[in-house]
């Protein structure tokens, strides 16, 4: 078999926070699989590179579409958003590969990263990720709301900032409410939250609010959530986490 | 005033993994501050370009001199490794805002995102990070010893999947050992640990192991180091933590 796969992301929006590196593997490439929306970002290229345009939320069959088209012998680029690791596709295509076709674990598979929605929407509010940090998915389509409790108490209580991604969608509206309601239970009220929505685009929204004051109806589908840790500090118009604990 | 400071980020190394927006910004800068290996990986694009190039580990005062720079008139770009935003200078620069010269506030400050080393780790070994995860970093220069060990037991306790930046270095040759024995005491000894050093760019090199088997000597401070979750698990050559909790 001499086809390849390789998992891309476009970064969160703008095609100048896509690396050359995928835009090079983009140019490669015989066959385009992914959301439509995403692989209508792409500029065409080529005459001869065909689409595979799919529905969201079908991940796992785009995963064995693609796998398919590599094991034909084709060069295919699996298409996400912002970085494929983070809540994206390149976890899809080794599911598929780990329960598909066993031929498919010989096939040349590789994952091209890129800028994540948490690192554009930080840098539009400042440095709000700058300690420890960690990003949480609030979709309960693939676990259990119970799991998304238990990690925002844990990064609660030890004083993480916390990225929240997949905060809302018309399915799942009460979601990030509940959230928050938690956080409220263990952290102060003064908490920097923001809201940035379409980060990384020429849309981009903040909305700075804290724990206290925050409304969870802000947030949509392109919104990125961010909580504070207790050192999480407002200067100016700039949201930021200092290095250090040892305040001055 | 009319200077500027942008904080960037040239990604994990390889030139091709970072944005053209950061190469933008870097073309049309008339100084560059940063720590002086970060700065000999951009090539000279204008004559009139000055460098003023730092040793480590002096970030509050290498943010200091750019503010007075961009106060003075001049296009300052600001240059860390990686995303600027996470464990780099854009929280530097803000810590200084706060606590400097009242009339930086006025300044026009950005950031631009870049890919953070975690991105570029994963993507060398499959997709670890493909559920919930966190980022600590391991340095207790500007932290409590002991608030590592706090967010570490909570990342465990949670089953996040762990990234854990500047795990070792000559200073500090025991911190990643120390990390590692804690989580032993939480987590299965089966747990998929990566060391990927110097991810992004030539020099690459994954080593996978398990919590059972992990060797901190393994680590220096170009590694950064991925503990999985309990779902994290090895297909072939690749490691991947599923986005589903509910296995089949």
């Amino acid at each position: 078999m001499s086809g390849s796969l390789t998992v891309v992301g476009t970064g969160p929006g703008k095609a100048e926070l896509m690396t050359p590196a995928t835009r090079a593997v983009l140019d490669r490439a015989s066959d385009l699989v992914g959301y439509g929306p995403y692989l209508d970002r792409i500029p065409a290229t080529r005459a001869d590179q065909q689409r595979h345009a799919s529905d969201n939320r079908v991940e796992l069959d785009r995963a064995r579409h693609a796998l398919s088209l590599a094991a034909a012998g084709r060069q295919v680029v699996v298409v996400s958003g912002g970085d494929p690791g983070v809540f994206a596709m390149a976890s899809a295509v080794f599911e598929a590969v780990e329960h598909g076709d066993p031929a498919w674990r010989t096939l040349d598979i590789r994952v091209e990263p890129g800028v994540t929605a948490m690192l554009a929407a930080a840098a539009e509010a400042g440095a709000p990720l700058g300690g420890d940090f960690c990003a949480i998915s609030l979709s309960d389509n693939l676990k259990n709301w119970s799991t998304i409790e238990r990690r925002l108490n844990a990064a609660a209580d030890a004083d993480f900032v916390i990225a929240l991604y997949n905060p809302a969608s018309k399915a799942r509206p009460h979601q990030l409410g509940m959230a928050l309601d938690l956080l409220r239970q263990v952290k102060s009220g003064t908490t920097p939250v923001l809201f940035v929505r379409a980060a990384g685009t020429a849309e981009t929204k903040v909305v700075a609010a804290t724990l206290a004051t925050a409304d969870a109806s802000v947030a949509d589908m392109r919104t990125l959530v961010i909580v504070g840790a207790s050192t999480t500090r407002t200067v100016g118009r700039w949201v930021y986490t200092p290095r250090s604990e040892r305040l001055t």
